[in-house]
Protein backbone atom coordinates (compact mmCIF):
# COMPACT_ATOMS: atom_id res chain seq x y z
CA UNK A 1 0.00 0.00 0.00
CA UNK A 2 2.68 2.78 0.79
CA UNK A 3 4.83 1.17 -1.73
CA UNK A 4 2.35 2.04 -4.57
CA UNK A 5 1.43 5.47 -2.90
CA UNK A 6 5.18 6.32 -3.04
CA UNK A 7 5.56 4.97 -6.23
CA UNK A 8 2.33 6.86 -7.34
CA UNK A 9 3.44 10.35 -6.14
CA UNK A 10 6.81 9.40 -8.30
CA UNK A 11 4.80 9.02 -11.43
CA UNK A 12 2.80 12.11 -10.52
CA UNK A 13 6.32 14.40 -10.96
CA UNK A 14 7.26 12.71 -14.11
CA UNK A 15 6.42 13.57 -17.87
CA UNK A 16 4.72 11.92 -20.10
CA UNK A 17 8.14 10.10 -21.95
CA UNK A 18 9.78 9.42 -18.36
CA UNK A 19 6.57 7.93 -17.24
CA UNK A 20 6.12 5.76 -20.60
CA UNK A 21 9.57 4.38 -19.89
CA UNK A 22 8.86 3.34 -16.27
CA UNK A 23 5.73 1.72 -17.24
CA UNK A 24 7.68 0.04 -20.23
CA UNK A 25 10.53 -1.29 -17.85
CA UNK A 26 7.33 -2.75 -15.99
CA UNK A 27 8.18 -0.61 -12.92
CA UNK A 28 4.75 1.44 -12.82
CA UNK A 29 1.93 -0.73 -12.89
CA UNK A 30 -0.86 1.61 -12.05
CA UNK A 31 -4.07 3.69 -12.55
CA UNK A 32 -3.13 6.53 -14.53
CA UNK A 33 -5.44 9.20 -13.49
CA UNK A 34 -4.19 12.70 -12.33
CA UNK A 35 -0.68 11.30 -13.99
CA UNK A 36 0.75 13.29 -16.97
CA UNK A 37 -1.46 16.02 -17.13
CA UNK A 38 -2.62 18.29 -19.68
CA UNK A 39 -1.56 15.15 -22.49
CA UNK A 40 -3.60 13.05 -23.92
CA UNK A 41 -4.98 9.77 -22.51
CA UNK A 42 -6.77 7.00 -24.68
CA UNK A 43 -8.20 3.65 -24.36
CA UNK A 44 -6.69 0.71 -26.59
CA UNK A 45 -8.60 -1.57 -28.56
CA UNK A 46 -6.46 -4.52 -30.30
CA UNK A 47 -8.13 -7.01 -32.72
CA UNK A 48 -7.50 -9.32 -35.47
CA UNK A 49 -7.09 -7.47 -38.71
CA UNK A 50 -9.96 -9.26 -40.12
CA UNK A 51 -12.02 -7.51 -37.66
CA UNK A 52 -10.52 -3.94 -38.14
CA UNK A 53 -12.41 -2.14 -41.03
CA UNK A 54 -15.65 -3.32 -39.29
CA UNK A 55 -14.62 -2.15 -36.36
CA UNK A 56 -13.29 1.31 -37.85
CA UNK A 57 -16.62 1.69 -39.55
CA UNK A 58 -18.16 1.07 -35.78
CA UNK A 59 -16.54 3.80 -34.67
CA UNK A 60 -16.60 5.84 -37.31
CA UNK A 61 -20.90 5.84 -36.52
CA UNK A 62 -20.67 6.27 -32.77
CA UNK A 63 -18.07 9.08 -32.99
CA UNK A 64 -18.84 10.03 -29.39
CA UNK A 65 -18.59 6.78 -27.99
CA UNK A 66 -15.66 5.54 -29.46
CA UNK A 67 -13.58 8.80 -31.05
CA UNK A 68 -10.64 7.21 -32.66
CA UNK A 69 -7.51 9.05 -31.71
CA UNK A 70 -4.95 6.74 -33.50
CA UNK A 71 -4.64 3.50 -35.18
CA UNK A 72 -1.52 1.61 -35.75
CA UNK A 73 -0.19 -0.15 -39.00
CA UNK A 74 -1.81 -3.85 -39.80
CA UNK A 75 0.91 -5.54 -37.77
CA UNK A 76 2.97 -2.74 -36.12
CA UNK A 77 2.65 -2.31 -32.42
CA UNK A 78 3.89 1.58 -32.87
CA UNK A 79 1.35 4.34 -32.32
CA UNK A 80 3.51 7.00 -34.84
CA UNK A 81 0.92 9.28 -34.87
CA UNK A 82 0.66 9.60 -30.80
CA UNK A 83 4.18 9.83 -30.11
CA UNK A 84 7.88 9.32 -31.48
CA UNK A 85 8.18 5.95 -29.32
CA UNK A 86 5.25 4.67 -28.67
CA UNK A 87 5.14 1.04 -28.19
CA UNK A 88 1.32 -0.92 -27.99
CA UNK A 89 3.24 -4.27 -26.21
CA UNK A 90 4.36 -2.43 -23.28
CA UNK A 91 3.38 1.07 -22.92
CA UNK A 92 0.08 0.43 -21.21
CA UNK A 93 0.81 -0.68 -17.13
CA UNK A 94 -2.27 -2.94 -17.46
CA UNK A 95 -4.62 -4.80 -20.22
CA UNK A 96 -7.12 -7.05 -19.90
CA UNK A 97 -7.17 -10.17 -22.22
CA UNK A 98 -10.64 -11.33 -23.69
CA UNK A 99 -11.11 -14.82 -25.21
CA UNK A 100 -14.64 -15.39 -26.46
CA UNK A 101 -16.40 -12.78 -24.89
CA UNK A 102 -14.73 -13.83 -21.27
CA UNK A 103 -11.66 -12.00 -19.30
CA UNK A 104 -8.89 -14.54 -19.78
CA UNK A 105 -6.06 -12.85 -18.04
CA UNK A 106 -4.63 -9.35 -17.28
CA UNK A 107 -1.16 -8.82 -17.49
CA UNK A 108 1.48 -6.19 -17.60
CA UNK A 109 2.78 -6.76 -20.79
CA UNK A 110 1.53 -8.38 -24.16
CA UNK A 111 4.76 -9.20 -26.21
CA UNK A 112 3.52 -13.17 -25.93
CA UNK A 113 0.15 -12.36 -27.05
CA UNK A 114 1.29 -9.97 -30.01
CA UNK A 115 1.58 -10.48 -33.86
CA UNK A 116 1.10 -9.60 -37.36
CA UNK A 117 -2.58 -10.31 -37.69
CA UNK A 118 -3.31 -7.58 -35.01
CA UNK A 119 -4.27 -3.98 -35.45
CA UNK A 120 -4.19 -1.32 -32.39
CA UNK A 121 -6.89 1.15 -31.95
CA UNK A 122 -6.54 3.75 -29.75
CA UNK A 123 -9.32 5.60 -28.70
CA UNK A 124 -9.89 9.08 -26.52
CA UNK A 125 -10.68 9.24 -22.41
CA UNK A 126 -12.87 11.32 -20.74
CA UNK A 127 -9.62 12.20 -18.35
CA UNK A 128 -9.83 15.29 -21.46
CA UNK A 129 -12.95 16.97 -20.73
CA UNK A 130 -12.61 16.28 -16.57
CA UNK A 131 -8.89 18.57 -16.73
CA UNK A 132 -10.95 21.12 -18.32
CA UNK A 133 -13.70 21.16 -16.20
CA UNK A 134 -10.96 21.35 -13.03
CA UNK A 135 -9.15 24.10 -14.90
CA UNK A 136 -13.20 26.03 -15.30
CA UNK A 137 -13.52 25.81 -11.34
CA UNK A 138 -15.60 22.32 -11.37
CA UNK A 139 -15.59 19.73 -8.81
CA UNK A 140 -16.18 16.55 -10.15
CA UNK A 141 -17.18 14.12 -7.19
CA UNK A 142 -15.31 10.80 -8.20
CA UNK A 143 -12.01 12.43 -8.32
CA UNK A 144 -12.39 14.01 -5.12
CA UNK A 145 -13.24 11.37 -3.63
CA UNK A 146 -10.74 9.28 -5.21
CA UNK A 147 -13.24 6.80 -6.67
CA UNK A 148 -13.77 5.31 -9.98
CA UNK A 149 -16.53 6.78 -12.24
CA UNK A 150 -19.64 5.15 -12.17
CA UNK A 151 -20.57 3.21 -15.76
CA UNK A 152 -24.02 2.27 -16.91
CA UNK A 153 -25.38 0.19 -19.92
CA UNK A 154 -28.06 2.08 -21.76
CA UNK A 155 -31.02 1.62 -23.75
CA UNK A 156 -29.29 3.85 -26.49
CA UNK A 157 -28.54 2.07 -29.65
CA UNK A 158 -25.25 2.20 -31.31
CA UNK A 159 -25.47 1.94 -35.19
CA UNK A 160 -23.95 -0.94 -36.08
CA UNK A 161 -20.82 -2.73 -38.02
CA UNK A 162 -20.69 -6.29 -39.02
CA UNK A 163 -20.63 -7.98 -35.95
CA UNK A 164 -20.49 -5.04 -33.92
CA UNK A 165 -23.48 -3.18 -32.18
CA UNK A 166 -24.97 -3.12 -28.69
CA UNK A 167 -26.08 -0.35 -26.65
CA UNK A 168 -23.69 2.55 -25.34
CA UNK A 169 -22.05 2.61 -22.14
CA UNK A 170 -22.16 6.00 -21.23
CA UNK A 171 -20.21 7.59 -17.32
CA UNK A 172 -22.08 9.94 -14.84
CA UNK A 173 -21.15 13.41 -13.07
CA UNK A 174 -23.13 15.51 -10.78
CA UNK A 175 -23.47 18.93 -12.02
CA UNK A 176 -24.98 22.14 -10.44
CA UNK A 177 -28.21 22.13 -12.63
CA UNK A 178 -27.11 26.15 -13.16
CA UNK A 179 -23.92 24.87 -14.85
CA UNK A 180 -25.72 22.89 -17.29
CA UNK A 181 -24.62 24.81 -20.31
CA UNK A 182 -21.47 26.05 -18.92
CA UNK A 183 -20.53 21.70 -19.23
CA UNK A 184 -22.08 21.23 -22.51
CA UNK A 185 -19.33 24.53 -23.70
CA UNK A 186 -16.50 23.44 -21.94
CA UNK A 187 -17.03 19.88 -23.36
CA UNK A 188 -18.33 20.24 -26.71
CA UNK A 189 -14.97 21.41 -28.50
CA UNK A 190 -13.34 18.25 -26.87
CA UNK A 191 -14.79 15.68 -29.49
CA UNK A 192 -11.82 14.00 -29.18
CA UNK A 193 -13.07 12.89 -25.71
CA UNK A 194 -16.60 12.25 -26.21
CA UNK A 195 -17.47 15.84 -26.80
CA UNK A 196 -20.71 17.05 -24.54
CA UNK A 197 -23.27 15.09 -22.54
CA UNK A 198 -25.27 12.62 -24.25
CA UNK A 199 -28.46 13.47 -21.40
CA UNK A 200 -29.32 15.26 -18.14
CA UNK A 201 -32.09 14.64 -15.90
CA UNK A 202 -33.71 11.46 -16.18
CA UNK A 203 -31.54 8.13 -15.74
CA UNK A 204 -34.88 5.80 -16.74
CA UNK A 205 -34.90 7.99 -19.83
CA UNK A 206 -32.25 6.39 -21.25
CA UNK A 207 -32.57 2.96 -19.64
CA UNK A 208 -30.84 3.63 -15.97
CA UNK A 209 -32.95 1.78 -13.91
CA UNK A 210 -30.94 3.09 -10.35
CA UNK A 211 -28.34 5.80 -10.84
CA UNK A 212 -27.30 4.11 -7.04
CA UNK A 213 -26.31 0.79 -8.50
CA UNK A 214 -23.64 1.35 -11.72
CA UNK A 215 -22.43 -1.65 -14.22
CA UNK A 216 -18.99 -0.46 -13.78
CA UNK A 217 -17.44 1.61 -11.19
CA UNK A 218 -18.05 3.29 -7.44
CA UNK A 219 -21.70 4.10 -6.85
CA UNK A 220 -22.37 8.21 -6.69
CA UNK A 221 -23.64 9.86 -3.81
CA UNK A 222 -27.31 11.26 -3.58
CA UNK A 223 -27.89 14.32 -5.33
CA UNK A 224 -28.76 17.74 -3.53
CA UNK A 225 -31.55 19.87 -4.76
CA UNK A 226 -29.65 22.01 -7.19
CA UNK A 227 -28.13 19.15 -8.72
CA UNK A 228 -28.46 17.19 -11.71
CA UNK A 229 -27.25 13.43 -13.10
CA UNK A 230 -25.31 13.82 -16.43
CA UNK A 231 -24.40 11.26 -18.71
CA UNK A 232 -21.01 11.23 -21.29
CA UNK A 233 -20.83 8.77 -23.82
CA UNK A 234 -18.10 6.55 -22.62
CA UNK A 235 -15.10 4.88 -24.18
CA UNK A 236 -16.30 1.46 -22.66
CA UNK A 237 -18.97 0.98 -25.16
CA UNK A 238 -16.52 -0.63 -27.77
CA UNK A 239 -14.85 -3.05 -25.70
CA UNK A 240 -18.78 -3.28 -25.14
CA UNK A 241 -19.79 -4.24 -28.54
CA UNK A 242 -16.66 -6.45 -29.09
CA UNK A 243 -17.47 -8.54 -25.95
CA UNK A 244 -21.06 -8.78 -27.24
CA UNK A 245 -19.88 -9.69 -30.80
CA UNK A 246 -18.59 -12.71 -32.41
CA UNK A 247 -15.20 -12.02 -32.31
CA UNK A 248 -12.98 -14.73 -30.52
CA UNK A 249 -9.77 -12.59 -29.05
CA UNK A 250 -9.56 -8.73 -27.72
CA UNK A 251 -6.93 -7.12 -26.01
CA UNK A 252 -8.27 -3.88 -24.29
CA UNK A 253 -6.33 -1.59 -21.67
CA UNK A 254 -7.66 -2.46 -18.04
CA UNK A 255 -9.98 0.70 -16.98
CA UNK A 256 -8.16 3.03 -15.49
CA UNK A 257 -4.76 2.10 -16.68
CA UNK A 258 -4.62 4.38 -19.64
CA UNK A 259 -2.09 4.80 -22.63
CA UNK A 260 -0.01 8.28 -22.29
CA UNK A 261 0.41 9.52 -25.54
CA UNK A 262 2.86 12.49 -26.39
CA UNK A 263 -0.13 14.56 -28.09
CA UNK A 264 -1.38 17.41 -25.99
CA UNK A 265 -4.83 17.72 -24.76
CA UNK A 266 -5.95 20.71 -26.17
CA UNK A 267 -4.49 20.19 -29.34
CA UNK A 268 -6.62 21.01 -32.53
CA UNK A 269 -6.25 17.51 -33.94
CA UNK A 270 -4.78 14.29 -31.93
CA UNK A 271 -2.07 13.78 -34.24
CA UNK A 272 1.60 14.55 -33.77
CA UNK A 273 3.02 16.84 -35.89
CA UNK B 1 -27.12 27.67 -71.09
CA UNK B 2 -30.74 29.29 -70.19
CA UNK B 3 -31.72 25.71 -69.29
CA UNK B 4 -29.25 25.31 -67.02
CA UNK B 5 -29.56 28.40 -65.33
CA UNK B 6 -33.11 27.95 -64.97
CA UNK B 7 -32.73 24.40 -63.38
CA UNK B 8 -30.57 26.10 -60.87
CA UNK B 9 -32.93 28.21 -59.65
CA UNK B 10 -35.15 25.37 -59.56
CA UNK B 11 -33.13 23.47 -57.93
CA UNK B 12 -32.29 26.20 -55.50
CA UNK B 13 -36.23 26.17 -53.89
CA UNK B 14 -35.89 22.16 -53.50
CA UNK B 15 -34.94 20.70 -49.91
CA UNK B 16 -32.35 18.57 -49.63
CA UNK B 17 -34.95 15.14 -50.24
CA UNK B 18 -36.48 16.71 -53.05
CA UNK B 19 -33.34 18.02 -54.85
CA UNK B 20 -31.88 14.26 -54.50
CA UNK B 21 -34.42 12.94 -55.86
CA UNK B 22 -33.98 14.97 -59.56
CA UNK B 23 -30.39 14.08 -59.28
CA UNK B 24 -31.56 10.22 -59.22
CA UNK B 25 -33.88 10.79 -62.19
CA UNK B 26 -30.62 12.25 -64.04
CA UNK B 27 -32.96 15.61 -64.35
CA UNK B 28 -30.43 17.51 -62.46
CA UNK B 29 -26.76 16.84 -63.12
CA UNK B 30 -25.52 20.46 -61.75
CA UNK B 31 -22.98 21.81 -59.68
CA UNK B 32 -23.98 21.25 -55.47
CA UNK B 33 -22.81 24.66 -54.39
CA UNK B 34 -25.60 27.33 -52.84
CA UNK B 35 -28.09 24.26 -53.00
CA UNK B 36 -30.06 23.02 -49.94
CA UNK B 37 -28.35 25.44 -47.68
CA UNK B 38 -27.62 24.16 -43.79
CA UNK B 39 -27.70 20.62 -44.80
CA UNK B 40 -23.82 18.97 -44.80
CA UNK B 41 -22.39 18.06 -48.66
CA UNK B 42 -19.76 15.63 -48.85
CA UNK B 43 -16.94 14.80 -51.19
CA UNK B 44 -17.35 11.27 -51.80
CA UNK B 45 -14.03 8.38 -52.57
CA UNK B 46 -15.22 5.08 -53.58
CA UNK B 47 -12.84 2.24 -53.56
CA UNK B 48 -12.13 -1.88 -53.71
CA UNK B 49 -12.55 -2.79 -50.50
CA UNK B 50 -9.05 -4.29 -50.44
CA UNK B 51 -7.72 -0.70 -50.07
CA UNK B 52 -10.31 0.58 -47.53
CA UNK B 53 -8.20 0.01 -44.10
CA UNK B 54 -5.66 1.21 -45.61
CA UNK B 55 -7.82 4.53 -46.23
CA UNK B 56 -9.34 4.97 -43.71
CA UNK B 57 -6.32 4.84 -41.55
CA UNK B 58 -5.06 7.49 -43.69
CA UNK B 59 -8.45 9.28 -43.37
CA UNK B 60 -7.96 8.92 -39.66
CA UNK B 61 -4.12 10.52 -39.77
CA UNK B 62 -5.31 13.41 -41.88
CA UNK B 63 -8.21 14.59 -40.60
CA UNK B 64 -8.04 18.22 -41.71
CA UNK B 65 -7.88 16.96 -45.02
CA UNK B 66 -10.16 14.10 -44.72
CA UNK B 67 -12.96 14.40 -42.04
CA UNK B 68 -14.44 11.00 -43.06
CA UNK B 69 -18.43 11.90 -42.09
CA UNK B 70 -19.90 8.64 -43.54
CA UNK B 71 -18.73 4.80 -44.50
CA UNK B 72 -21.05 2.22 -46.85
CA UNK B 73 -21.07 -0.78 -45.53
CA UNK B 74 -18.74 -3.22 -47.85
CA UNK B 75 -20.56 -4.07 -50.69
CA UNK B 76 -23.87 -1.78 -49.89
CA UNK B 77 -24.16 1.57 -52.16
CA UNK B 78 -26.08 3.05 -49.10
CA UNK B 79 -24.98 5.48 -46.74
CA UNK B 80 -27.44 4.83 -43.73
CA UNK B 81 -25.83 7.33 -41.19
CA UNK B 82 -26.05 10.10 -44.11
CA UNK B 83 -30.11 10.18 -45.12
CA UNK B 84 -32.67 8.09 -44.93
CA UNK B 85 -32.50 6.88 -48.28
CA UNK B 86 -28.92 7.83 -49.83
CA UNK B 87 -27.97 5.58 -53.10
CA UNK B 88 -24.03 6.39 -53.84
CA UNK B 89 -25.15 4.47 -57.20
CA UNK B 90 -27.13 7.35 -58.46
CA UNK B 91 -27.56 10.69 -55.85
CA UNK B 92 -24.37 12.59 -56.90
CA UNK B 93 -24.64 14.84 -59.89
CA UNK B 94 -21.41 13.90 -61.39
CA UNK B 95 -18.58 11.21 -61.17
CA UNK B 96 -15.71 10.79 -62.12
CA UNK B 97 -14.18 7.41 -62.95
CA UNK B 98 -10.15 6.67 -62.64
CA UNK B 99 -8.20 3.85 -64.14
CA UNK B 100 -4.31 3.58 -63.06
CA UNK B 101 -4.57 6.76 -61.81
CA UNK B 102 -5.57 8.90 -64.85
CA UNK B 103 -9.29 10.28 -65.45
CA UNK B 104 -11.32 7.34 -67.57
CA UNK B 105 -14.97 8.78 -67.50
CA UNK B 106 -17.23 11.59 -66.86
CA UNK B 107 -20.76 9.70 -65.68
CA UNK B 108 -24.32 10.91 -64.11
CA UNK B 109 -24.54 7.65 -62.64
CA UNK B 110 -22.34 4.92 -61.81
CA UNK B 111 -25.12 1.88 -61.87
CA UNK B 112 -23.04 -0.39 -64.58
CA UNK B 113 -19.40 0.60 -62.38
CA UNK B 114 -21.14 -0.64 -58.61
CA UNK B 115 -20.30 -3.77 -57.26
CA UNK B 116 -20.05 -5.90 -54.58
CA UNK B 117 -16.06 -5.82 -53.50
CA UNK B 118 -16.97 -1.55 -53.49
CA UNK B 119 -17.07 0.64 -50.27
CA UNK B 120 -17.50 4.61 -50.39
CA UNK B 121 -16.34 7.21 -48.12
CA UNK B 122 -17.70 10.76 -47.75
CA UNK B 123 -15.50 13.11 -46.58
CA UNK B 124 -16.93 16.85 -45.22
CA UNK B 125 -16.35 20.09 -47.90
CA UNK B 126 -15.47 23.37 -47.49
CA UNK B 127 -19.23 24.77 -47.99
CA UNK B 128 -20.04 23.93 -44.84
CA UNK B 129 -17.37 26.40 -43.48
CA UNK B 130 -18.14 28.90 -46.10
CA UNK B 131 -21.88 28.96 -45.11
CA UNK B 132 -21.08 29.56 -41.20
CA UNK B 133 -18.59 32.74 -42.73
CA UNK B 134 -21.56 34.03 -44.85
CA UNK B 135 -23.98 33.95 -42.34
CA UNK B 136 -21.29 35.96 -40.08
CA UNK B 137 -21.17 38.88 -42.36
CA UNK B 138 -18.07 37.54 -44.29
CA UNK B 139 -17.66 37.73 -48.64
CA UNK B 140 -16.21 35.28 -50.13
CA UNK B 141 -14.70 36.32 -53.77
CA UNK B 142 -15.06 33.31 -55.41
CA UNK B 143 -18.78 32.82 -54.65
CA UNK B 144 -19.19 36.56 -55.26
CA UNK B 145 -18.11 35.91 -58.75
CA UNK B 146 -19.31 32.54 -59.58
CA UNK B 147 -15.98 30.91 -59.98
CA UNK B 148 -14.18 27.35 -58.61
CA UNK B 149 -12.83 28.27 -55.39
CA UNK B 150 -8.56 28.08 -56.13
CA UNK B 151 -6.45 25.07 -55.22
CA UNK B 152 -2.98 24.43 -54.45
CA UNK B 153 -0.43 21.75 -54.51
CA UNK B 154 1.79 21.86 -51.07
CA UNK B 155 4.76 20.69 -49.67
CA UNK B 156 2.45 19.68 -46.89
CA UNK B 157 3.69 15.86 -46.36
CA UNK B 158 0.47 13.86 -45.45
CA UNK B 159 0.89 11.32 -43.10
CA UNK B 160 1.22 7.71 -45.11
CA UNK B 161 -0.86 5.12 -44.78
CA UNK B 162 0.06 2.04 -46.72
CA UNK B 163 0.13 3.01 -50.36
CA UNK B 164 -1.64 6.55 -49.70
CA UNK B 165 0.91 9.16 -49.01
CA UNK B 166 1.72 12.49 -51.07
CA UNK B 167 1.32 16.04 -50.15
CA UNK B 168 -1.70 18.20 -49.09
CA UNK B 169 -4.10 19.96 -50.76
CA UNK B 170 -5.48 23.17 -49.86
CA UNK B 171 -7.70 25.88 -51.03
CA UNK B 172 -7.54 29.62 -50.69
CA UNK B 173 -9.67 32.60 -49.70
CA UNK B 174 -8.57 36.18 -49.19
CA UNK B 175 -9.39 37.39 -45.63
CA UNK B 176 -8.89 40.99 -44.11
CA UNK B 177 -6.04 40.61 -41.98
CA UNK B 178 -8.16 41.95 -38.84
CA UNK B 179 -10.71 39.06 -39.12
CA UNK B 180 -8.07 36.12 -39.00
CA UNK B 181 -9.19 35.77 -35.81
CA UNK B 182 -12.56 35.33 -36.00
CA UNK B 183 -12.16 33.18 -39.34
CA UNK B 184 -10.16 30.38 -36.86
CA UNK B 185 -12.47 31.17 -34.51
CA UNK B 186 -15.96 30.22 -36.38
CA UNK B 187 -14.34 27.40 -38.36
CA UNK B 188 -12.33 25.48 -35.70
CA UNK B 189 -15.80 24.26 -34.71
CA UNK B 190 -16.47 22.70 -38.51
CA UNK B 191 -13.98 19.90 -37.55
CA UNK B 192 -16.39 17.54 -39.93
CA UNK B 193 -15.27 20.28 -42.45
CA UNK B 194 -11.47 20.71 -42.49
CA UNK B 195 -11.79 23.45 -39.35
CA UNK B 196 -9.67 25.89 -38.97
CA UNK B 197 -6.75 27.01 -41.65
CA UNK B 198 -3.39 25.60 -41.67
CA UNK B 199 -1.69 28.50 -42.73
CA UNK B 200 -1.87 32.50 -43.28
CA UNK B 201 0.60 34.97 -44.77
CA UNK B 202 3.21 33.47 -46.81
CA UNK B 203 2.13 30.50 -49.79
CA UNK B 204 5.66 30.36 -49.96
CA UNK B 205 5.98 28.66 -46.65
CA UNK B 206 3.94 25.98 -47.39
CA UNK B 207 5.07 25.39 -51.40
CA UNK B 208 2.88 27.45 -53.56
CA UNK B 209 5.11 29.52 -55.87
CA UNK B 210 2.58 31.70 -57.88
CA UNK B 211 -0.93 31.83 -55.93
CA UNK B 212 -2.09 33.64 -59.42
CA UNK B 213 -1.55 30.12 -60.94
CA UNK B 214 -3.52 27.19 -59.09
CA UNK B 215 -3.26 23.84 -60.10
CA UNK B 216 -7.41 23.35 -59.85
CA UNK B 217 -10.20 26.08 -59.79
CA UNK B 218 -10.02 29.71 -60.61
CA UNK B 219 -7.21 32.28 -60.17
CA UNK B 220 -8.16 34.60 -57.37
CA UNK B 221 -8.02 38.34 -57.73
CA UNK B 222 -4.88 40.25 -56.20
CA UNK B 223 -4.31 40.74 -52.22
CA UNK B 224 -5.33 44.47 -51.25
CA UNK B 225 -3.34 46.17 -48.62
CA UNK B 226 -5.16 44.95 -45.38
CA UNK B 227 -5.98 41.73 -46.54
CA UNK B 228 -4.36 37.93 -46.82
CA UNK B 229 -4.20 34.67 -48.08
CA UNK B 230 -5.86 32.10 -46.32
CA UNK B 231 -5.79 28.63 -46.27
CA UNK B 232 -7.63 25.64 -45.54
CA UNK B 233 -7.21 21.95 -46.00
CA UNK B 234 -8.71 20.45 -49.24
CA UNK B 235 -10.91 17.08 -49.71
CA UNK B 236 -8.98 16.86 -53.04
CA UNK B 237 -6.04 15.39 -50.54
CA UNK B 238 -7.59 12.01 -51.01
CA UNK B 239 -8.29 12.28 -54.43
CA UNK B 240 -4.55 13.20 -55.14
CA UNK B 241 -3.04 10.56 -52.76
CA UNK B 242 -5.13 7.90 -54.72
CA UNK B 243 -4.26 8.91 -57.83
CA UNK B 244 -0.65 9.26 -56.94
CA UNK B 245 -0.78 5.51 -55.48
CA UNK B 246 -1.07 2.03 -57.04
CA UNK B 247 -4.76 1.68 -56.80
CA UNK B 248 -6.00 0.93 -60.07
CA UNK B 249 -9.47 1.90 -59.55
CA UNK B 250 -11.25 4.83 -58.01
CA UNK B 251 -14.71 6.41 -58.41
CA UNK B 252 -15.01 10.38 -57.06
CA UNK B 253 -17.38 12.74 -57.10
CA UNK B 254 -16.87 15.45 -60.12
CA UNK B 255 -14.96 18.17 -58.04
CA UNK B 256 -18.41 21.04 -57.14
CA UNK B 257 -21.02 17.90 -57.55
CA UNK B 258 -21.43 16.77 -54.31
CA UNK B 259 -22.91 14.61 -52.19
CA UNK B 260 -26.38 16.21 -50.69
CA UNK B 261 -27.11 14.84 -47.12
CA UNK B 262 -29.70 14.73 -45.04
CA UNK B 263 -27.38 16.05 -41.75
CA UNK B 264 -27.44 19.57 -40.60
CA UNK B 265 -24.65 21.48 -41.37
CA UNK B 266 -24.34 22.50 -38.03
CA UNK B 267 -25.32 18.79 -35.91
CA UNK B 268 -23.14 17.70 -32.87
CA UNK B 269 -21.96 14.78 -35.28
CA UNK B 270 -22.35 13.57 -38.78
CA UNK B 271 -24.87 11.02 -37.92
CA UNK B 272 -28.62 11.11 -38.71
CA UNK B 273 -30.31 10.04 -35.18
Amino acid sequence: MDKAFNLFNKAKTLNNNQLRELIRCGDYKGQTAGLSQNMLQTNIIILEKKYALDFMIFCQRNPKACPLVGVTDIGSPFFRTLGSNIDIRTDVPSYNIYKNGQLFDTVNQIENYWNENLIAFAIGCSFTFEHSLIRHGFSIDHIDNNKVVPMYKTNIQNVSSGPFANTMVVSMRIVKKDKINSVFNICKSFHWAHGSPIHFGNPQEIGIAKVENPDWGDAPRQLLNDEVYVFWACGVTPQNAILDSTVPFCISHTPGYMLITDVKEDADIPILQ
